[in-house]
């Protein structure tokens, strides 16, 4: 990536004395990298631009340029750049939008042993190598944006350098025609400036290289932040099993974002918000905080705030409840969040000798002090010193522990809130900033990534057809439990099979075939001895024609919790695995959970643990608990059936019925890319990866 | 309330030279106010405060002071109080904490037919008057501030001066043991200042006199932000039935906000936020909005953030797309969000054109502009005069169609973000301010408040005990269709009795005084004859004993919904009634939807259509609608037996079963507030307006 963000000389085509062009800032900026490389501005018109001599075309260059920025309409782009190959140029960066057939351009450039990036970028900066080929405002700094929309990167840029964060590096990558997402974050892994790192991405073709690229950065200390949009689901409205339709885009990107020990978020000013904190304070273990308040209306709001974010306000053990207590010695009830009561007023350095006794306990993973503290210098004068004095016991406190403390502070830029800033105290003028980046840091610190195992993926599983049989023997094999059964062949004596049989009533048959059995009364339950089942078989067989016909045994334990096992594939991330509520309320409730699969037996516990129908699960209502192991094994099972398949897209168990004494798949589906004929469908094929091909789409 | 809001002389006791004293600011800001009162500054031990001679003490003013500002040690307060209201004192502002005997000393103010805010309060402010006894900084403007937490009143003011909005009049109104929120609430609706109020409670003591309060002050056109903490559910958590625990505290202080037309919000920084939208833009008529945007990724940001909030970004229509076609030539395919994709480069005039387009639409509430808009003439000054111009035509747009335009800006004050708020046009920095403040307004466009009937609390209407069987026919008489049923009494021939009735089978029995059925075997389903009947009561009867038993006949019907409808008394707000998805659901996912009662039944329906579980009643699948008229007027019964009765504490219907057919209440619960012997509990006493007793505590 050094020809794009340290060449030894760049070239502007299309550079500009107007400022109100494209060219006007790439030349601007180039110019200021002039004591580094060498910058040739292109204008066939104008004789200087910004006072430096211009070239009239890339021919009479006096070098071929390692790097060449073009910023002409699209409409010439392509013939520029053949030129530029045959003159040897060997990187691209296009910022032309709507270049004629940009796919071609960018297999000519690529066919050459060059690289492009773009169409359609808003440009490149390298702030410690003072490369600045973009329009916008960049403060050198070090959060890295790599943006598939430019001006979303701008934004983000903007907003850092108005917090004083700054951009290290800065990639619109635009249409991704050639250098994508991944390799850029893999090329920050060693770049000694960036240590965060803002994604925004519309397309996440080709995720797993995303992955490994953020599990890379993760291990280097180097968070990494993502922005994505929803709107990408066509693909899960096309599935075919809920599995399908209730695993979002954005389900799945989260997933992914466990994997790869990396946080979504929602805006450009939530991502540079939480960016700050990161770059500036110790993580906290966890979700656990305490609330210091000079106001008890303040503290009941930062309470608030801090579950609504999934922070736990807890009651404080009796060891810091007495070191509180000590410091505290008018207060009555000791509580969390903390009271001061005027304390603070009486004396200022009651702040730190609280936060110190909070940052000892153990069971406190950050503390947040939220009220006047920032303002006692800016209001009276006379207390400044006190103040920052204490700002710098509160320092030494966070450095000792290494935890975090955050300040909610009503006053938005007084010396003792810059002096907190420098001593590692995040500091934030609004209680629901200060919870975000709390909840955020702690989802960071909780989630440190896993590499998921990288199953061969193997062909035909299914051995016969696409029904309710073969889904059947499919999970079976892989170790999912099912009912005893037996399968009728056309116009058999069933009285006889079932009677050579050791099958036990009440029975359930199905007709193998339609997908939606309940609907076209292609299942009969409880049927309770052999006439009964003898009579459904042949009213069902009246009524829907020859075909497999199964018979099962009737799962009637009492207790059952009804569960949803599946998995699919992502177009972009390969096999994911899915729990969620069974029955009516998975889609009306939503209550699932997806990871990356395969998953192991801790993983898929965790996966259930996360539903909010676990309760139903652990003991319900003094119930009996589920076998939670045995669910688990399914979600496992489930998980390498569809990450080492090159033929399976979607399976779905549903329910699987969860008992105290096990667990036993009732009903499935598994979808395949083979047509009824058993050859491969060509249209989706499925990569050594999981993934599919899919084209980008462009965005500025 | 001129008395405390702009008293012809006013007393400071407790007047100090120390800045990091109460005493201080309160004098200091106290003498602002010298060009329109008298002012007397109280101290024994200095002759002069900040310049001002001072009075050793209250007996040695030279006039009696209409407001008395107490500002010492708590534990002086008692004698002072006395001794003012012997000296004639008819006004006291309490600002100390610690006061012993509060509640005493409030009385005796009152006794003596005076009146008190505090204590405990930090201050109040009245703008218009040149009145400000308060600590802080205050800034004069349109917002006015009512706060049971005096510093969380500051950080209102605060941020309002940061934003330009200002504050009009502040009460902290500390302890509550006199003057009420009410009452400043209802001074506010003739203050000519105050445009929007936010108030801060933690408690609602008297629901019914705030929401009387917040009425008037929507009708007078002032929206009143309301902001309050989750903390007292103690009450839900006592309840004995779903209804109680499943109507949390929030919900019914949201149900009292949309009886008055407010908005409840979480933070101080979200309503200083919407104050300013609300104080500077047109409302939006509802929740559908357009969004333009010159980046793909900020308009797919800005419409996933609409989202999230509950915002629509539908699709334009023809006529509508068409003439944002005309304006964007080289547009391909027009969509919601709308991508610029350069014109606005190319011609600053786009953005008036196309919104005056989108706003002339009536399918269209607001118009969010999103991007670098506001930009133009900071990055570029040659573009600051066309930029300018733009914003008036904008301004001009927005006046024409009465209609919002909100814009984002990457510019956090241009000249053009300055002359877009002037044009009545807010401007913020992040795309999530901009989505939060569009919701809000939506909401309290949609939320004009209504007055719910007053019904006359009468007496007894459970005729017998507290089982069953008096829910039953309590509910009955109400209007809720139950199933046909008969009770036997003890030693019933029960075989006889069945014959002679007119019930027919399957039949349900039920043991009528159990509470929960299930969990005890006081129920039997599904007994086909009277044989199974008599088998079913004779095990019952062995097992419960002797007692009241239902028989009823069992609702069988297919496509039953489960739903559940309650109501109970709250502590502050009076009756309320419930509406939520019946079974294992309800307490799982929290489905419930609540508002104060009575309602009509046109209310009722749009309670219902609020459940996540209103698919299910409206052709689930292709299954036929259920009957919402009749489960609405089963809603609309419960809601005026609550709110008509001065006994039932809380009433549980779970479920009724809601078919095409109709609705069956075929379970019940009501709790009275007598005890079994049918004498009233006196613990609990309901009020006219159904509120009870409950202390408030003292927050700062």
């Amino acid at each position: 990536m050094d020809r794009f963000f340290d060449p030894g000389s760049v070239a502007v085509l299309g550079a500009s004395n107007d400022p109100a062009k494209w060219g006007f800032w790439l030349s601007a900026g180039a110019l200021k990298g002039t004591h580094r490389r060498r910058v040739h501005l292109i204008n066939s018109r104008v004789a200087s631009i910004q006072g430096e001599p211009t070239f009239p075309s890339l021919a009479e260059l006096p070098e071929t340029p390692e790097l060449l920025v073009i910023s002409i309409p699209g409409s010439g782009v392509p013939a520029v750049v053949d030129e530029a190959l045959a003159a040897g140029v060997r990187a691209f960066l296009i910022i032309s939008a709507r270049v004629p057939g940009a796919a071609e351009v960018a297999q000519r450039i690529i066919s050459a042993g060059a690289r492009l990036i773009g169409p359609s970028s808003l440009g490149v900066v390298d702030a410690s190598n003072d490369l600045l080929l973009a329009w916008g405002n960049f403060t050198p700094g070090s959060l890295a944006v790599v943006t598939q929309s430019g001006q979303l990167g701008t934004e983000i840029a903007t907003l850092s350098a108005r917090s004083g964060l700054g951009i290290s590096r800065f990639a619109s990558i635009g249409g991704q025609s050639d250098v994508r997402a991944a390799e850029i974050l893999s090329s920050l892994v060693d770049d000694a400036a960036t240590t965060q790192v803002v994604l925004y991405l519309e397309s996440f073709t080709g995720g797993s290289a995303l992955v490994s690229a953020m599990q890379a950065l993760r291990a280097a200390g180097k968070p990494t932040m993502i922005l994505t949009t929803g709107q990408s689901d066509a693909g899960a409205r096309l599935a075919r099993s809920h599995t399908g339709s209730l695993t979002s885009a954005m389900d799945t990107v989260d997933a992914a974002c466990r994997a790869a020990g990396a946080i979504r978020l929602s805006t450009p000013g939530e991502a540079v918000e939480l960016a700050g904190f990161l770059a500036t304070s110790w993580l906290p273990a966890g979700r656990r905080i305490a609330v210091i308040s000079d106001s008890g209306g303040q503290g009941a709001i930062a309470a608030d705030r801090a579950e609504s974010h999934g922070l736990r306000v807890n009651v404080l053990d009796a060891l810091t409840r007495t070191r509180v207590a000590e410091n505290l010695p008018q207060a009555g009830h000791i509580d969390n969040p903390i009271d001061l009561d005027g304390a603070g007023e009486a004396d200022l350095s009651v702040h730190s000798r609280l936060v110190d006794a909070l940052l000892a306990d153990e069971a406190i993973d950050a503390v947040v002090l939220s009220g006047y503290f920032g303002c006692y210098g800016e209001d009276i004068p006379a207390l400044l010193d006190a103040e920052l004095a204490e700002v710098s016991r509160l320092g030494e406190s966070v450095h000792s522990h290494r935890k975090p403390l955050i300040v909610h502070s009503m006053s938005a830029d007084s010396q003792a809130v810059a002096a907190l800033w420098e001593n590692s105290i995040p500091v934030y003028t609004s209680i629901e900033s200060v919870m975000r980046v709390v909840a955020g840091a702690g989802f960071y610190a909780s989630h440190s990534g896993r590499i998921t195992e990288a199953l061969e993926r193997s062909g035909p599983v299914t051995p016969w057809g696409t029904g309710y049989g073969a889904a059947r023997d499919t999970i079976s094999a892989a170790g999912v439990p099912v009912p005893r059964a037996l399968t009728l062949s056309r116009g058999a004596e069933l009285a006889e099979v079932v009677a050579g049989s050791d099958l036990t009533p009440p029975f359930v048959l199905k007709a193998s075939w339609p997908a939606h059995k309940t609907e076209l009364g292609a299942i009969a339950l409880g049927l309770g001895d052999a006439t009964a089942l003898e009579d459904a078989y042949v009213e069902m067989v009246g009524r829907l024609g020859e075909g497999e016909y199964i018979v099962e045994e009737m799962d009637t334990r009492d207790g059952a919790v009804e569960i949803l096992v599946g998995g699919r594939q992502d177009e972009n991330f390969g096999a994911i695995v899915m729990v969620g509520a069974g029955g009516t309320e998975t889609e009306l409730y939503g209550d699932t959970w997806l990871e990356l699969a395969p998953v192991s037996h801790a993983e898929a516990l965790d996966m259930v643990s996360r539903l909010t129908c676990y309760r139903l699960l652990t003991g319900w209502r003094g119930r009996r608990a589920t076998d939670l192991d045995e669910l688990a094994e399914i979600i496992v099972s489930v998980s390498r059936l569809i990450a080492g398949s090159n033929e399976i897209q979607e399976i779905e168990i549903n329910p699987v019925r969860v008992t105290p004494d096990g667990a036993l798949a009732v009903d499935a589906l598994v979808v395949t890319n083979r047509d009824d004929d058993g050859s491969t469908d060509n249209d989706s094929s499925i990569h050594n990866d999981g993934s599919t091909d899919n084209p980008d789409k462009e965005s500025r």
